[in-house]
């Protein structure tokens, strides 16, 4: 069975195992709460079923060895009932969270402490067997599931919070801990997490560490690289290497551990975490305003950055057309009078009064001085999440517009809507919308193209043109999503050739045998 | 000459040098202006000629080339009128600016391109000949000195703004660019550089970035692994590292820049540096206060930090042994009544009326709930600066009183202290002072002893006491000082022996030959 992988045969190995069920019964994994961050978490209409990914892309497997009945016994001794071969519980951890992906694993491994981890990882190193570390799920490249048969390694029964500093406001947790349990956590004692995702509801902090995600509240307080302290991570060989210290300082030899952030789990498997959290804001104000174009938005951000300054938690932007699909599909209706561009402003403070304050002295200034045009402001926790709304069903909205060719880039903040522009002037009528929105305060524009159904000359007509696009303003055609699966052929374009080749000597000193998430994040060698 | 290294003879590429002056005639270094940030730049008394490294410590000379009149001629050709054998260029770079260590270097070297750098890393990498980057030399550890003859590249000729952009208000510059003048630089445009250190005057941004520079804003706008966005790198055998992006968000393969932040030098030569700048405060305002207890001082900064929220920029704290030793030897007063601990916070603000009612709203409960006894408030900037020299100056105050053991460590706050208490307990009457200050919103402590000279014994009631008390807090060796040439030997007391392994092999990866800033940050081979 194994051998449908594409592999070579490992004829006796794969005997073996024969016998199991394979491939699974299909079964829909259950919808993590990706839609909406304020309560809307309806989910979009059932995607088709996905094909296996070794039938949809070309890609070989590699030479690991297959699962031998050997090591299903070794493994399930080690984490007794929790190495599982169940097919219900297999398929919606070999499908990813858009069904674009799917691996054929046959086994799912769930250890509890950092013991059990090392434990399997040194037996899989030394067999040869790849494995899959695996969170929430939640991730869009295709990075967290199996491409072939690895073994998926799961955080799932890691979700112990270790210790909480009141004082300090550091939170040390396993690594399968959800990240909004985290916040519930941390907000009884005054704190809140330094990350917020539409999938909090089902992202284990591990998977946000291991693949540095951005999301909400960057803008404010900065990335994952600055708030984690310490990690305690386990190597390909199963050795556990402990940098789990809670220190805001510490220079004390190489920052191994912002290695490890971001590295998708092809370096290590990322066992606990150690973050920064800072205070909860004791007040949140939003405001919604319309703008007439591009170079006005950008005028906003600065205008709107010197006289909120400290309090500015979310600049968002998102354009005509955005607006049009989400009245359209989602029958919401704008605040404010057509505009071609609008921008959401959120403060986060001390002092309600205060922010209150400083928020009506910009909108004042903006108004008066033409920047914006119109606006809405909300204060209360019911209009704030209806306003957010607007932003954040954008996602949805472009799904039942038809087929979405989806792009997440980083730019000069300066340029960034040039590239919808030209997408669009570039894509004529063979496209329906060309929709640009994002956080516009971290220079990060999501591009999305719909089109009535997926067609190969129209994906031609955007790639490579959106990564060629990017790589000449020095963007990134990757800013929060990572590469996984998808977009490790991609690399080049962000990355000079000197660095994709260091990368590839940092995967082998770590992991010589490379069984960690195999056929992620670097291309295929050359 | 260079035989008196300690190294083996190679003495042909020796007698070519021989007819070079060596040693070079002693000069003083010019002083840093790291005597208080806020003009207050006197310089400490004249301390004694440092002995050459090699005689103090017990360090030998790595089998490197010896420079031959060959390299020179090369060098010359390559740098010209840049690479200088001149001993009075030579002295100010040879020993530290705490005049604590010496090398004998003949050659110093001032590229002022990257290309430059890379040309003449690629002929020391093929002659085997090592290289100690330099940056301002501000440095306390002995990092940025050669310990032997390295060849000395100095970053001085690097001083180039690349670009800088007023929206987003990112930086980027080459390496060699002065602290104090890049923040001159981006003030005029409404920002300011996110660290500010006492050395700011003489130190590059460069080197604060290869040293991962803490400072006093770090608190407020986080650590340099935030805020730096890219980085140009040339790595030992003179290949160019390109990740100079001006980025928020990038998450296209491991992040490498993050390995050469904090790597002194060693791993490679920071050549041009992007980083993202917050904007200028519009309002600043301080308060000293004194406190009762140290449990009072903890409380303080939890209820400060809940009131003064996102306008909080400094929390620093200091014993009342500081305050005796800067009345004593300075003649400075406090304003406040003798207290066991004073607390100096700093709010950094876009409003000066909102800062300061919030300022004085935290200052009205921690009066009445009797956190702190007494206190002074300034706004204006003449007593700003004089009550920042208080706590700046204990440094100064603490040379006058005799001979400094000096030692820098981040603890989990709520111990923080206890370390000063233990070691005062521990010396009893054989140490002079025993005194403690620091950025407590950091958890950093700077713990000082003094005595009336230098005793082998007071050191060995010490060490390790301090650094095995550190370890079982989990605690840092170095908050922000780095390991250098003098703190190499302690890491194991902050980080275990398969992290200082791997980072072993990063060294080797990137430095197969080990050429660049030998001797320093990772310990002697076992």
């Amino acid at each position: 069975a194994a051998t449908r992988s594409g592999g070579r045969p490992w004829a006796s190995a794969a005997r073996a195992v024969a016998s199991m069920a394979f491939p699974p019964r299909a079964l829909r994994p259950r919808w993590p709460r990706l839609w909406g961050r304020r309560g809307l978490r309806a989910a979009p209409p059932d995607p088709p079923e996905p094909l296996p990914t070794s039938q949809r892309y070309r890609v070989r497997r590699l030479p690991f060895a297959p699962l031998a009945r050997g090591d299903l016994e070794f493994l399930e001794r080690a984490l007794p009932g929790r190495a599982s071969t169940d097919p219900a519980e297999l398929e919606p951890r070999n499908v990813d969270w858009l069904r674009s992906v799917r691996g054929c694993s046959q086994l799912v491994l769930k250890p509890q402490t950092t013991a059990e981890v090392s434990q399997v990882l040194r037996y899989c190193y030394e067999k040869n067997l790849a494995v899959t570390p695996q969170g929430g799920n939640t991730g869009l490249v295709g990075g967290s599931v199996p491409v072939f048969d690895e073994i998926i390694l799961s955080t799932a029964l890691m979700n112990r919070i270790i210790s909480f500093d009141e004082v300090s406001g550091i939170l040390v947790c396993q690594a399968g801990c959800v990240l909004e349990k985290l916040n519930e956590y941390v907000e009884e004692q005054g704190f809140i997490m330094p990350l917020d995702l539409g999938a909090k509801g089902s992202c284990h902090i591990g998977g946000n560490v291991a693949t540095n995600a951005g999301g909400l509240r960057l803008l404010r307080y900065g990335s994952l690289r600055g708030t984690v302290l310490g990690l305690e991570v386990v190597l390909a060989d199963g050795s556990i290497l402990d940098c789990l210290t809670s220190l805001r300082k510490d220079n004390t030899g190489y920052d191994l551990k912002q290695l490890f952030i971001g590295s998708e789990g092809t370096l290590g498997v990322i066992t606990a975490v150690s973050i920064l959290c800072p205070q909860k804001p004791k007040a949140v104000n939003l405001a919604f305003l319309g703008c007439q174009s591009y170079p006005k938005v950008l005028e906003t951000f600065s205008t709107c950055r010197a006289m909120l300054g400290e309090i500015l938690s979310a600049f968002e932007f998102m354009d005509e057309k955005c607006m049009e699909l989400v009245e359209k599909h989602l029958k919401l209706s704008s605040p404010v009078p057509g505009s071609p561009f609008y921008i959401l402003i959120e403060t986060s403070g001390s002092n309600s009064a205060h922010d209150e304050e400083k928020l009506n002295g910009f909108l004042e200034r903006a108004m008066t001085s033409g920047l914006v045009t119109d606006g809405t402001v909300a204060t209360d926790a019911k209009k704030i999440k209806a306003l957010w709304s607007l932003r954040e069903r954008i996602t949805e909205a472009l799904t039942r517009d038809g087929y979405v060719y989806k792009y997440d880039i980083s730019l000069p903040v300066g340029k960034l809507y040039d590239l919808v522009t030209d997408t669009r002037a570039r894509l004529g009528r063979s496209a329906k919308n060309v929709v640009g929105y994002g956080h516009l305060g971290d220079g990060n524009l999501h591009l999305n193209i719909t089109a009535e159904s997926y067609s190969h000359s129209l994906l031609d007509a955007i790639e490579p043109f959106v990564y060629e696009w990017t790589a000449r303003c020095n963007g990134s055609i990757s800013a929060e999503h990572g590469l996984g699966f998808k977009k490790k052929q991609f690399i080049g374009y962000s990355k000079p050739r000197e660095a994709v080749q260091l990368m590839r000597h940092f995967k082998a000193l770590l992991d010589p045998k490379g069984i960690l998430n195999p056929y992620k994040m670097l291309p295929s060698a050359p």
